[in-house]
């Protein structure tokens, strides 16, 4: 799970998830989820949490009301590893209710 | 919001709403919630959470992995009042991701 | 981690807690925690359910405003395991929010 | 709670607080909380979170890992408001567990 993917190997992921991409000048990823209110994007941001902990892999993130900006890397790889993409997927899964 | 309601406007929220029903034995109503798993589940109960503070009334509630529990009645008024209902609502939002 | 324990080695455990006691008629611990108000328990349940998902172990519990009950048992081996252990650990370190 | 404070006033809330100062360029205030790990992080954050829907006033922030970065303005006032201290101080209980 911990290893720097190949580039090729980050456009392949990027390609089949939706909002998500490159941030520019780092090797992360980044998306930004709009919500309703805070309410939507606090219960966002709990379930987020959670899947942080169970994956031991944690965001980067700001909120301003009901948005909010999640940004992934894994320090450790110096770069984007399978962790980042596990983590992006539980966040997609959260914001769509259906995790 | 928080004087005592008679039991004809308590019936008539009630018809109103969905899962909602009186406790037996006590003036307080209850619902079981349902979810995919413990991370919609606390979601759930952190945008009830948010709710409770906001109206300033809160829940007794109980949750095992996947099923939360919520009863509402209003310690002060010794019965229900305008408050439970509004806080059921917001839970029936809350479970809906709709809030 | 999941093997049930036996009776002697729960005893253990329990000597060297403070406030888990095994509940009546049942192959499981408890243990009440008081908080100064909702905030206060609200984020402890926070907590403790990061944790539940960092263990992939999760607590029956009930809370009514600065009040958390907390109940462990491993269902899977009918009994205590050193899961309910970890969590109550992680629980005690939550609430004294040193975690 | 609504109408923007003078300046001067603003200097009087900073003093008697601890780690708060104006955001260079902005009339806002922010703080930089260190925490022993995510958990005592985001246990903080929800907490904040409460306080938040509570005041009917949120937060511009964002989490690190153990660190949380929050900056408080009022939109509406176009500044500063009281409603900004009585968040930073909600936020500055909830970091020391005695809110």
């Amino acid at each position: 799970m911990s290893e720097k993917l190949p580039s090729e190997t980050v456009s392949e992921h990027l390609d089949r998830m939706s909002g998500w991409r490159k941030t520019p000048g780092r090797d992360a990823i980044r998306k930004n989820f709009q919500f309703k209110d805070f309410s939507e994007a606090f219960g966002f941001m709990t379930r987020v949490a959670l899947a942080a902990e169970r994956l031991n892999h944690h965001p980067e993130w700001s909120n301003i009301y009901s948005r909010v900006e999640v940004v992934l890397s894994t320090h450790d790889a110096d770069g984007l590893t399978e962790k980042d993409f596990a983590l992006a997927l539980a966040a997609d899964q959260a914001a769509q209710g259906t995790g």
